[in-house]
């Protein structure tokens, strides 16, 4: 031994909140009331109810590599159950509670939980969702109680009281940093769901890479809104980066109403608040109907879905604050780009550059690197330490030789390395033989005033194999006549471009991730 | 394979330059000229000629694991063939010119470093130690020529036309991320210097951990100005951390005075500057004399010695930016913590926060935690990501059996969190059987705004074993009696306390890491 040596640090999930129980002990995590007070918790005491928790669960027989899934709102309990369960070395499997009860239960059947831990309200889904998940041995109910429900074969139980019971002497890491920490299933837009397994080092690095000045830039004195739930892709990651940085974290619940985020972010003082973009929009919309300010706000992150400058513009003259884009996607833990918020120009097209830990290339259809990087279109491929290698239960591989994964996007790199998302490969249309992006007709469609969202698919064409269709749908007491909706189009995109008819829906259909759902619209309006 | 996996991704810091060529590609690296015109490389460029000395290394013997020393000034041909030296697996052993030649040579002969980089104005020095360190082999010159010197058995190169007629294709990384990246030989001011060996992941992860908002939160349009030496402590990781983040990086060179820097600052629009205090003391006596302004500064970051609060108060007036506060150590890769500038009272004897990472412990003399951690003097202890294990060439471990390394710092911890060093266990004086506090005096005393620099150690006294006596360098035209040099510590530190002797001095002797010598001052002022 002639070398000398540094520590081991293994880089495991519950080094973050030892870290914000330790040094930020009494700065607290707060989730709104149903009606009534927020709820609150300091650091140091979620820390022991979390290690009360990995008691509950270890006592059900939960182990190092155990997978236990939740399917709940942004709270308090839920934030608690992660830590619990990731801090064992068992694996946090988030379900979405907007996907059916079929698709939950074949999600538990691929992740064999054997737990499920589910917010009160959502306790009738999961009785569903039990029934076709025989392997299923318990629900434990959170932020409510079970009732006089029952749940078949599996053993129906509320989370609260055994917390109380419990003692606070579990002691978590002690495990392989590469240990799977999390798993979550893509929406499955192009076939089956696709799970991703998050380990608690790519968790980890993921955290600090947000934390760096040019990303999320979080300090110990703000006040971050995740109104992203934590069943997608670990809420972009902010129930690690706040208690990593001592900050105070803010818990929605199951409402993302403008008037429920309104009062939230008065009442709790919120600095940084952080959805998709549709959120905003309701939150501007209240804010515009009642009149109120929100003095406190400093900032407003988007990400998960095109920005419309339109709605960029309003949210920064209403809220008086800058919006900061974002790109990422579930593969990527998830996020992969962040709007520099120092540079001088941003603009809602432009996600951002990559920081330290991550990377871009731009490739051709067969997946060679393009020649010139900037200023071209190509298929965005990502790689990094973060980034998928493997989907769960699949045996290839899902980066290429030179270990890029192909997200699917089409985007192109300005001459200051900021990514600007043109469309996804899959959602081309294909008329006449060449391709028409959607995403470039719905961006100058989506800037006017009158439109809150706007969408443009393939329909079938017996002469051109598939013909552009516009479906928009206006804001509250705007409208505009379709003649001018194409005309705005005029010298934007190619003529052959502009869609061939406009359709007004009066409300544009979601997907479970809050982005426009084109698979309900290519059913609905695709046909020829 | 049923469980999915992340991309490897090994820490290694090419990762950090690869970054920053492909990211920031045209942003500087800036040296200050010698007279005449600063030099200017892009990251691409710099890039491209790290690589080419690698080639050359590799040619004359280098593989992973190797040792190449450093004896050089912060240039950017220094930061090339640090990355150079690291990107292949070898180890940068920096040397500090500040040392001996024997003391060089001995240094040399631990690390069997067969090749050593040096700065040509520093070539004398490199002759004598290459006379004491037989299996030196080769001798490259930087930032100038060999001249028609003579080293002996060593082959003495310039550098320079070599990297001229290498070829750009080595491949950087692809070995294991704990593989050792450097080598620091602390000032050993107690007793043999002793080796830290630096590892990829290690500095990897002090990268990180600067980069967060509330320690460095460097941003991608900052200019950052390390004057802290590359030879210590690798200038506290910032040839690391502002390409990182795309930063533009500014070298002095070798001139660290008020006159150089001020001008490197102004021509360059340095953003944040870097150093110890008593380089801030003369870039102000430089800015007095001369009435001249500094627009472009935002902050003043400070470590390595305790920052005397009348310095502070007189860098934030003069410059009108923020002083931030930081305590490290060699140990620490270096930084422990670092004053967190959101804070709304900041405090020079404050040190700041640890940040996720990081994490201290203050025990008492047995090296048992303190059972109170708060508002309470012990020993510091620390741990971490890139915090030593074991010192170069031991056997034995340098942390305690629950992982601490003791820092030999005596320090407090306010209820916030925040580190205060009160002084070094070893400088504590024994007076009549009890303690005294050297560093508790030097604050009070360093505080008057005649005094420049104050240092206490304790002198030979036959009845009580040792006595303090004060030793002060005045500002200049400023003078203060002795007996008001005392009596400004009467009712603030206990009476037996005070000083028995005043001994001015004309200039501090520093040692080579720019801290007071307390060695040297024992030794000549300690007898009785």
């Amino acid at each position: 031994m002639i070398d000398g040596s540094i520590q081991t640090f293994p880089l495991t999930l519950n080094c973050i909140l030892d870290h914000a129980a330790k040094w930020h002990p009494e700065v607290e995590v707060v989730t709104a009331g149903e009606g009534d007070a927020n709820r609150r918790v300091s650091y140091a005491l979620l820390r022991e109810r979390a290690r009360k928790v990995s008691r509950v669960l270890r006592d059900f027989g939960v182990v190092l590599g155990s997978r236990v899934a939740t399917l709940a709102w942004n709270t308090q309990t839920h934030v608690e159950t992660w830590y619990a369960i990731m801090g064992m070395g068992a694996v946090c499997h988030t379900l979405n509670p907007r996907l059916t009860a079929t698709q939950l239960a074949w999600m538990l059947g691929q992740s064999d939980a054997k737990i499920l831990i589910v917010s009160a309200d959502l306790l009738p889904l999961a009785i569903k969702v039990a029934a076709d998940a025989s392997r299923l041995e318990r629900i434990l109910v959170i932020d409510g109680s079970p009732g006089g429900e029952n749940a078949g074969t599996a053993e129906l139980l509320a989370l609260e009281p055994l917390i109380e019971r419990a003692i606070a002497d579990f002691e978590w890491g002690g495990f392989d940093e590469c240990s799977p920490s999390g798993l979550c299933f893509t929406s499955g837009s192009t076939g089956a769901p696709k799970g991703v397994t998050y380990t608690h080092r790519s968790s980890f690095l993921h955290t600090l890479r947000l934390l760096q000045a040019d990303v999320l830039g979080l300090k110990s004195i703000d006040t971050v809104l995740p109104v992203v739930p934590m069943f997608h892709a670990n809420a972009w990651g902010l129930p690690f980066a706040v208690p990593a940085t001592g900050g105070k974290l803010v818990l929605p619940g199951r409402h993302a109403d403008g008037a429920s985020l309104a009062r939230l972010i008065a009442a709790e003082e919120v600095t940084i608040a952080v959805g998709v973009p549709t959120v905003w929009l309701g939150l501007c919309e209240h804010l515009e109907a009642t009149g109120s300010q929100l003095p406190s706000l400093k900032r407003i992150i988007v990400g998960g879905s095109p920005m419309p400058p339109a709605l960029m513009e309003r949210i920064e003259k209403r809220l008086g604050v800058p919006v900061q884009t974002s790109w990422g996607m579930t593969e990527l833990s998830p996020v992969g780009t962040f709007g520099v918020m120092s540079d001088t120009v941003r603009n809602a097209a432009l996600s951002g550059r990559p920081a330290l830990g991550v990377d871009l290339m731009l490739a051709d259809a067969n997946g060679d690197p393009l020649e010139e990087q900037r200023e071209q279109e190509g298929r965005l491929h990502v790689r990094g330490a973060a980034v998928i290698e493997r989907y769960f239960g699949q045996e290839n591989s899902a980066i290429t030789a030179a270990g890029w994964f192909d997200t699917g996007d089409l985007a192109r790199i300005d001459t200051q390395g900021n990514l600007m998302i043109t469309g996804r490969a899959k959602d081309l249309i294909k008329s006449g033989g060449e391709w028409i992006n959607p995403a470039e007709i719905e961006a100058v469609v989506g800037a006017l005033p009158q439109v809150s969202l706007a969408a443009v698919i393939g329909r079938s064409d017996h002469k051109w194999g598939e013909r552009p269709i516009l479906l928009v749908e206006m804001r509250e007491d705007h409208d505009i006549s379709d003649q001018d909706l194409l005309a705005s189009l005029r010298g934007r995109v190619a003529s052959w471009w502009i869609p061939d008819a406009v359709v007004r829906v009066p409300s544009m259909p979601l997907a479970s991730t809050g982005k426009i759902d084109k698979i309900r619209l290519r059913a609905t309006f695709g046909g020829a």
